[in-house]
């Protein structure tokens, strides 16, 4: 597993550190990431805003596309969908990212997110590039 | 237009601010947003992060299909897909949404972003409801 | 189940004759159904053709959410996305369709195709409509 | 443009001939499509399938792309995204394909259908491949 790669997508980047996501755990082709909820994150409902969920998902993905790839490798979204399957409530938003389709060039990845239920639903579309 | 949701949405959706992001105009299924790029909304690349993008183009299609709805009304995305079309750099990132199909329950929109060129597209699905 | 509305999606859809999908079985809020290969179902390159993959992915899951829906109710598809995984080959396509969640007016399906590995993968948001 | 690539797409394709599907003109980066409507492309309401639409979408996408390629290259489609607008209806169903972002491997092309109005709109993501 690409450890230098998945630390610096956590490390160095400053919008996940300003949302304020961390990594849990992470192997082979998946890994498992936490947003503590505050106000911050909400929409003008109350709920959790699509676009923290849209964040968590995409960056998830990418850190497990990353456990797949050589030293010398790095990732890029190319594309993602989200369906918004319920209004998101709760103290912690968990995703779990699994890569579906690993490739050479492009890699699939779906990630689901949950506060007590399946709040949204992404797929995820990376490209694996060389530096 | 529905001034009274559009204000709500910018000015009591805490994720937005915490983010940056501003009205800067709108007109009957259509607004234009923008963000003062800092270094909290890079990845690890040192570019605007795909979730940045993601949050303005969901929020700035909410808003656009808001202009159409009637007192009493609000809305809510069902699902966006994003395309990032270029890595994305600039002091400015800018969005324009604008309505492609307006809907009694369910409305259209794309958004596209740009900071000297275009870095991203979406097309989010969002439903119109009753309070 | 509303086993009317699941005939009448099979039976009546002359573009589903045309392209020689049947239903291979069904329960509450799923689905399976079949595609013998032939020729006429080959892109230039001699694999199944996307649009074929995308028609079976797009009807299983209206079959799908048509097995949650009441009496005098019936589907429509708002908008799909489908994930082509490998280049498809093989005597028989199956497609298995699953409602990630159901609602009262949007259900939002996934739906998974075979040939001997998983070839494509899609998500459709669907509408329940009263007749 | 490589027009030899274009009419391999278009005379070799043995499911664009079963749909019915014809080129009516292409330039640098576009392309024209259209189908005559016939009972075969309804789905069980009389209307023209999600699946007919998928599939002019996903051609002409992947034509338009291949209009910006050089000899010895191919397209394939790695996903898209379709949103049906409204109840397709109409004689003729044409489309519109327009290359958004060309790219030396990914190439990222909107697609427009339409009946007497807009009926949908497409996001396809294609892969530009060396033979």
């Amino acid at each position: 597993m690409n450890l230098e790669e998945i630390q610096r997508i956590f490390s160095t980047a400053p919008f996940i550190q300003h949302v304020g996501m961390r990594l849990l755990d992470a192997g082979e082709g998946w890994c498992e990431t936490e947003i503590e909820i505050g106000q911050q994150h909400e929409q003008q409902d109350g709920f959790i805003h699509a676009g923290v969920q849209a964040t968590m998902a995409d960056h998830s993905a990418g850190t497990a596309a990353a456990t797949l790839i050589r030293p010398g490798q790095y990732v890029l979204t190319v594309e993602f969908k989200i369906n918004l399957l319920r209004p998101a409530k709760g103290k912690q938003l968990r995703c779990r990212a699994e890569v579906l389709r690993p490739g050479k060039t492009l890699t699939v990845v779906e990630s689901s997110l949950l506060t007590e239920k399946l709040v949204s639903k992404a797929t995820v579309t990376i490209a694996v590039l060389d530096k």
